[in-house]
């Protein structure tokens, strides 16, 4: 939750546009190089860069995909290549910038929050993804090694999806874009399902770990709000952009990328007014149990502590107690303690607690 | 409650425009082709596309409406018949859509919840109606087999309904929609039924019961909002494009529509500030509950067990207790426990407790 | 409460624009017409539209009051008379609208809903008023018969009154609403009265009937919300519309009356936040009540439990009990009895518990 | 708290426009009349308009203020002087509106709601302040007789001051709004100690006047928000006003007066936050007291409860217990008794309750 | 918290524009003077202002820094040196400004929170940066000694930072604000380590102190949130400036800046957030702490009680009670106390509480 934070502590005291990578180091960045037209798409993989930019073509669309952002001295080469501003350089390295859209005079550049769910440990995990769209380039820029753009890579060879190359760099940044939100979906899933099953848990067996399981549930979401909130805001500032690089029929699509952001949004508020619920419904049910245990307590007591406390009179070692001679002592004194119990439980069923 | 979320996961991967039906297959779906102008109408059920195209005029209103939308090539073949977008044809079969309107250049989509109760099983039921509205014509997707429109397709035969022959496809649109609308009354009576159902059992005999049949509540009315809320912001939205398919008199009957839904939603968010007061009220229902309990613990342990210990200080087995062989022994023990009782009894009833 | 999505309910499946009464019907409704200008005013009490309208004469300015709206026909035939719309005569006729103004071409139709405080039952009395302004008409539809605009009458026709004859139809418009509004601060004050006796009962006699006191507060509260937010929209609504129905100088007395709203809704956000705090209140009551319950019980319990163990442990039938068959057994026993309720109470006096 | 409301109530069934005094009656109104221009002051006190009115001249700023609104003639003769609309009148006589900003054509009124302390009594007391401001003339009522303003007029007398002589009536306007504004962080103040001292005693010594003391907290700032929020709207309102009456140079010294009511605002919402803070650390306060309560009750309970059972057990009348003639009887016992208090102890212990 | 009120109260009856410092007394300000171009940049230390002052060159960009602001003479110097406004003077002196930018006709006025973290009384430090910024200037005024700029001044001085010396004024003042904003996040880890111990605390060892660390916590996010909102706003109108003293580079970076403030407003959200959960976690734990004592209680209870009662009737010094006489009677009575211990305990396990 906080990692955040603390990454962007590391930057304190740099001038700014210095390039600083902000997240956990791994191993050779992974570039992927792909030129395409109309016609078709030739695709490079490896870390050369420079034997890649040799086969860009006038009129035609370069898309470089870098996966992982600490070989600092390869993104400022591609910066320099392609007229970035060193804040966007910046801004593509600290990992923990919020989601937004910049226009600059060339390029638009775009920040977006790539949610992934780990099934396994059930945790959320956050990355992201920065893209920069040019007239004729787009570069995006993984933190982790995925398998996330395969798909389109696949498009972009196959002569079915030829609408894919024909369309604009915007297109192809569009079709990026909806990727990522598309899988929004699969993490919004999984959280509710875990919705689910502490719901069952609560409403079937609750226990001790209900708080800490709608605790964990709620920090979840919170930290999808934060991720997915500006997100919508960015996009929406990219529907009202003027017409130079997103062109009108990609705006039709960004559209709809843009109603399903609003749909991912609607569900969070959703689960967040349902994990508010979950918790009332737990306090609620550990009130009732309380009641519970107080009512055997109090019925057990009233019943057993004046048939103590009459047995107690009567083992006083004190002479002329009444009754205590008579041969039907212990018959009336018997009695009198039937007559407790039978009383105490009509006042207990009077007031519905049996 | 989720359903929507995992509906929409079976479509990633797949590139934008696809036509996936993400909802639940049923058997074949229903054409009902209706043509109108302001003399007459001609209706025609039945599941053959192309013998009812036929049967259109110049000048004519035609209406479609399909019931079912899992023959995705019967509605591709409509939507090539309309000059309908791939993206459109994408929203009218992902019937989780938000609700929303999109103006296309020649014709305007809208996608509509449909709401019903059924009240046997007291569940509210979610369905998504799709409009395309063109110059000449209205197509109406719904997801399942209803009557809904039943009565405008009688008002469209008969002569008495001559308004709704000479306007144009518009005025039918709006009809369709205040069909729709009309019917979250329906569903929001019923919750206000149920809200006054649980208040009444929580006033008069609450029970632990109560909790989850609030937390019902609160899902509903969440589900609800997350219907009508974008409908409100789809109207609006309607109401301000410019005149070339909603003409200015159809604008008048679309205010009306739109100051229905806003009554819903006021009358909804009236429904989720009830279920907040109706769990305070039971939360406290339990705190009172809990005190009186305590109160009859106390007071009987607090009569009992000062008699209780008197009697066992007279029933030691030590020789000189004082009073131990008198023979006012007894009148003088017992009055000294009924005094503690009379104390005791004097005590409450100054706090208050009984 | 829901009475309101009830009565809508009626109407599903009529074509908009049906005239359907949906309130509760009542006598014979009763019209009183007035005819005014200048020089004074003429006034008709009766149920015979057509005798009144003989009396109009050019630059008069006719005012027809309504109360009653199940004679269907009788508005039907004054709408046609003064040129109304079909969805007007409905939205008059249809006693659960939203509050609201809406334009028309040759008049403004304005709803508002009157609030009457019934002071036996203090209960809350929702009511609707419709109001058709024209440039020589206004019409005013009451569901009820009330004395609420006698003194406008009595102004219309007094002497020392000339401004008000000598002003449009806006300016009377204006009037009524006015007198509307000021009624609404009669209800808040019974409605504050309320606040402060549930209060004043909660700080000094707290007892279990208050929840449900607050409960019906917040429900009043909510009532009135959602009848005075919307009004507060309308009449701002009403503020910025162009000059044609609505002078410049009545303008500034509407800016009045939407003041007067604000306040008003300025007035109930207060009840709302202060009926919270009071539930708040009460619960921390119950909370400290039930913490001394369980001291009493406790005290009680830790003192004679101990005393009641000791003289137990004497009560053995066993042999050789240290102290037993001694003398000062008694006076032993007896002291540490003494000192185990000190050193109790000394215990609990430090807890400050006593 | 609600005399706002039952004093508007005075006023219902009046025409608008009649001026009806809606607060208490003092005694005699006090007018302090001031004439200046760049060179000098003249200020007279009294109650007689006539003689003050006959010293104004061209150019020269009248300064009018009136302490106490009682005289209602005198009221309207002024108005009648300055030619001020009948509902301005209304308005300052009504000494419960909302703080709004009104333009008319040859004045600005202006009504503002006066905070003051009362230390001790530790009460909050509202009052109204309505300036007129007109091109040559400001006129201000006061509803009490205050000594507020003294410090501008001896400013306006002094030759130092030589600034607010020079500027126009806007700048006196301004000077007067800015005493008002600075007087409610005197009252921000006391509020916040009363704050503090609430927060320091339910940290130290929680009691259950707490529960109250931070209602009367909430019920303050409600009060003061009423009276503080509708202030920052009207002198934003103020802010953006064209510039006939107010010189852009005064706009500066408003904008200013606008950023402290902010800063007024901003402490009031913490204030909010930070009582609705207190009041959950009080009850989670007496959460922990009602566990340490149970604690005590239960150790001692579960202490003595087996060893008054192990000895009743001995104590009963029956042959055969085992070890009941034997020697080693009471020290078995014994032994048992020390073991079941050390188990107990141990138990509570790993429990982390003693 | 209330500093900032009570510092306010010092300045009551003051005209505007009075230069009054607000703050606490310190010893002699602390002048950095700085002068550079393109070329180089020449820095004096001290506080003799008049020296300084010569050495300013036509073209050169002039930065004074003055750090402690009780010497008002030498500020109003400063000022009548720089031309500027009474009002900007009296709001540097008043160190609890609200964050806000002022445009005046020659400068730009920026009002600044500077937060820091005191990591060994873990305390939030809140103090005031003012920026004057002319098209030649930029004045810094500091409350305390800090040497938060030394790293600005040091690039100012090395050839390397050429950058910083090329561009106006507007580019330092932004180099100075994002110092600022950059040190928010320190303050944001600072807080988010704390709410992650009270987190971990809560989770494994929750004790009675718990309530109050949140509590604190809460005090702090809320100082923190009226501290940066203002400054979201102040810096937003500064991004929607006309050009004459923000240059369209500058703006590029001060949008970077404004998304720092964005980000440290959503992780303060954020935290708000959690901080409610954690207190939502921690009351739960305080009811399940208690049901556990009551369960506990309880079973304790209903097992020893039915044993004293039957042990007690035994113990009753009557005749002919039942097996009394019996050489049955033990095992018989022993058998039914352990047939009670036997079912009381299957009724636990059944009711889930051993």
């Amino acid at each position: 939750m906080f990692s955040e934070v603390s990454k962007r502590v590391k930057k304190v005291g740099h001038p700014p546009g210095t390039a600083i990578y902000t997240g956990d180091k791994t191993g050779t960045p992974e570039i992927t190089f792909t030129v395409y037209n109309a016609e078709g798409a030739v695709e490079k993989t490896g870390n050369k860069l420079e034997t890649c930019m040799l086969q860009r073509k006038e009129g035609d669309i370069t898309w470089i995909n870098i996966e992982g952002l600490h070989d600092v001295s390869l993104i400022e080469k591609i910066a320099k290549e392609f007229k970035i501003h060193p804040l966007t350089v910046e801004d593509i390295l600290n990992v923990d910038q919020r989601p937004k859209v910049e226009e600059f005079e060339t390029y638009l550049f775009i920040t977006l929050k790539v949610l992934s769910w780990q099934s396994k440990k059930s945790l959320l995990c956050v990355n992201q993804l920065s893209l920069v769209i040019g007239k004729e380039f787009v570069l995006s820029f993984e933190e982790m090694d995925t398998t996330r753009f395969d798909n389109i890579r696949k498009h972009l060879q196959n002569s079915m999806h030829q609408r894919l190359r024909e369309q604009g760099s915007d297109y192809l940044a569009y079709r990026l874009i909806d990727t990522i939100i598309d899988e929004y979906f699969i993490v919004l899933e999984a959280l509710g399902d875990q919705i689910e099953q502490v719901e069952s848990i609560i409403i079937n067996a609750p226990n001790r770990r209900n708080a800490r399981a709608i605790y964990r549930l709620k920090q979840q979401i919170l930290l999808l709000r934060k991720a997915i909130w500006p997100m919508r805001e960015a996009l929406g500032h990219l529907l009202y952009m003027d017409e130079t690089l997103i062109s009108k029929s990609t705006r039709l699509y960004l559209r709809d990328v843009y109603d399903h952001t609003m749909q991912a949004m609607d569900t969070l508020e959703t689960f967040r007014d349902m994990s508010a619920s979950l918790l009332d419904m737990y306090l609620s049910g550990l009130s009732i149990r309380m009641n519970e245990i107080m009512k055997t307590l109090t019925i057990i007591t009233t019943i057993f502590i004046p048939i103590t406390a009459l047995s107690s009179i009567y083992g006083m070692n004190i002479p002329d107690v009444p009754l205590m001679q008579s041969h039907w002592a212990f018959i009336i004194i018997f009695s009198a303690m039937v007559m407790i119990v039978i009383l105490m439980m009509l006042y207990f069923r009077k007031k519905k607690w049996i």
